[in-house]
């Protein structure tokens, strides 16, 4: 593997050592590079330190042939990336027309008037390669010195992931030669990592050497990645796909979606096919179903809207449960979840709508009903299904995991009750 | 500030740099030594591979007083960190009986079978002195070698954090004699960081020479970070507050809170105070407000619950919005924000109601309405406070900015509005 392409992601800033903020970006960064196949073989986090900065840069231009910069590009004076990187690479700042003419329509746009600090964000170094940035203020450089191209991208995540997907990835990908590699993910819900894999074991013991398989496992759900690596793209697709042809039947009850898909755009596709429309009734999840759902650009189109009844009043004013049934099972109750689901159907007039009610945590719990109990529904213009959940003691997790199921009990709804979907 | 002690985290695994798992520990490991006055000046990531462990430990050692390694030390053969700190300190492994013991004894507590890979946790390098794990199988080690302590401890945070806070911290404090590190934050919201870096910039640059400023942006919000250094912890908490008070007056209306506050969290403690209830209407957030304030453990004892009415017919149905209003002004604008947020505070009959109407993207905007064209509103018993925002084309962003400046309007409504929380 002489040929293999080497990378060190450099992280800048104070905030990141003291632990103040979390990196995600390195980890992003890490699994980007990897899939176009440039291998990240150390990552470095230094303060807002000129001197440590130089230190960092010119260790790893000793070691790999991609340095790629995030952080410390802001307009503030306690990021001083960019005049490290010129006296790093010899060079001086100087305003970038191009640069100051996005940042200037950046301003216009938003009625905004721009300070000096920002028309100095429209200053690179003399030797960068600009790289606009649609997403912020601070432009991307690339600069290619001495056979190592440095990247030095802003640290907010947004601006990041776009400046990365579509400009610095494939200009890396164009830079360098590296090898094909394709990945393909199925996405599954309600089966654990280790039943998965023992379900599976045979074949993925089969698989062959160019071809590897991750679990990813994300509230509830498991998305089993393959990657391939192949000089041959074409070879390399029909191989996957026919990994994936004997894979589908051995867990294809828990299967929601492939690559992309997450939950509710699945859902979402599957009501527009049935020109369905959806409502939802929210206490445990506060709202948090409905944001999901409301996340996917169109949702209007089949998303009427929800009623979040954190309070018992809200229950039996608004959806119309039931005193007495609030009084007899409580409001953690298949009974209660029932009726807030059809109290939603009727009130939004929708033709299906998803119940939640449980104990998120972290009190509240009771010996007969710890926290983590949650009942969901969903109801449909014939009949309400309903599904108990025993989760753990995280609020948080709890609220996600209980979205989850009851879009994906939904999404099973769907397919059971709608024959125009089916086919 | 020659006596400051430095550090360096440095972790080790393929998984990390590939971005297969969320590294937790390096932030944790940097706030806990920047508590005891500890400054963590580099992060170090390096793979299963013995030169690059070594290549990070000489590094080290040429720049920092501490190296604290975590990862590498499972019983699996591509855990390698054990038999590379031999090859760094030219010693060798020999079977602590100490660490057997407890290794054993971890074994026998579970009934199960130790093999010969569990045993060999046991080895420790002639060098190290010995670090119970008491919460797993693999030994923490201290070295100090050349004046430069390194740590070595396993890379499951569970042990981790429990090594670290009963066993290497508390000898970190002994061997070093550490200043004081104070952090203390000022949280803003509405002015963005280089005007507030303006505002502000004759008091920036008068700060004494240990006490440093950030400035850490997230979502319309500024974190405005005060960190100083010194021996004299009571001086510095005197000096770190006059520096705050110095500040205060200058950006009051823009503060929301301090250190750990959040909005959320702000809101609900001046609702508790106000004995006040809150309801929310939502259409272009979707529920994200209501998830916002209900992932706030206890907010049941202040949100009633929220009407997401993302059609307009949910908008007339259920909140009572006039379909003439809609139809003479379009479902965004101040006066249908208005209607929505007076009848969510009618139809959940709480003390305030928040609505937020706009238009998220990335489709859907007009010439006098583009996208990121947002109107929120605050409902109190007695007037409803309206505001118009201006965003940008990011869907997921429009809805998390819309969250913050909606809480940030009722927050300034209940001081405007509530006397019993003023004083």
């Amino acid at each position: 593997m002489s040929a293999t392409i080497r990378a060190e992601v450099l992280t800048i800033g104070d905030e990141i050592l003291f632990g103040q903020i979390t990196d995600t970006n390195t980890q992003w960064i890490g699994t980007q590079l990897t899939d176009i196949g440039i291998r990240p073989i150390r990552k470095t986090s230094v303060g807002d330190n000129r001197q440590h900065i130089l230190d960092a840069l010119q260790e790893a231009s000793q070691r790999v042939d991609v340095v790629i910069i995030t952080g410390g590009l802001g307009p503030t004076r306690d990021d001083i990336t960019k005049h490290t990187l010129c006296a790093y690479f010899g060079t001086s700042l100087e305003i970038n027309q191009d640069a100051l003419a996005l940042v200037t329509s950046f301003f216009e746009k938003r009625g905004r008037a721009m300070t000096d600090l920002n028309i100095q964000q429209a200053a690179l170094p003399l030797n960068a390669t600009y790289v606009p940035n649609l997403w912020g203020t601070a432009p991307g450089m690339w600069f290619d010195h001495e056979n190592v191209v440095y990247v030095s991208l802003p640290g907010v995540p947004y601006e990041m992931k776009n400046l990365m997907e579509f400009e610095i990835l494939p200009r890396l990908k164009a830079r360098f030669a590296t090898p094909v590699i394709i990945h393909k993910s199925v996405r599954t819900i309600g089966i654990g990592e280790s039943f998965l894999a023992e379900t599976i074991a045979a074949w993925e013991s089969a698989l062959p050497e160019h071809i590897k398989l991750a679990y990813l496992p994300h509230f509830g759900q498991v998305r089993l990645r393959l990657t391939g690596t192949s000089p041959d793209e074409v070879v390399l697709r029909q191989e996957l796909q026919a990994q994936v042809d004997l894979l589908v039947p051995q867990i294809e009850e828990y299967i929601f979606g492939y690559d992309g898909d997450d939950l509710e755009t699945v859902v979402g596709t599957l009501l527009l096919q049935a020109g369905a429309t959806l409502g939802t009734a929210e206490s445990c999840t506060g709202g948090f179903v409905a944001h999901q759902i409301t996340a996917v650009p169109g949702s209007s189109a089949y998303f009427e809207g929800s009623v979040v009844s954190y309070s018992n009043r809200i229950k039996t004013t608004v959806l119309g449960v039931s005193a007495q049934i609030l009084e007899q099972y409580g409001a953690v109750s298949e009974q209660t979840a029932r009726e807030m689901a059809e109290g939603a159907r009727r009130v939004l007039n929708t033709t299906y709508a998803i119940a939640t009610t449980g104990i998120a945590g972290p009190t509240g719990g009771t010996p007969e009903k710890p926290v983590g109990t949650v009942w969901i529904a969903c109801a449909t213009p014939d009949e309400t299904f309903t599904q108990l959940l025993t989760l753990r003691n995280n609020r948080k997790i709890n609220i996600e995991l209980t979205s989850s199921y009851a879009l994906n009990l939904l999404r099973k709804t769907i397919l059971k009750t709608n024959l125009a979907v089916k086919d």
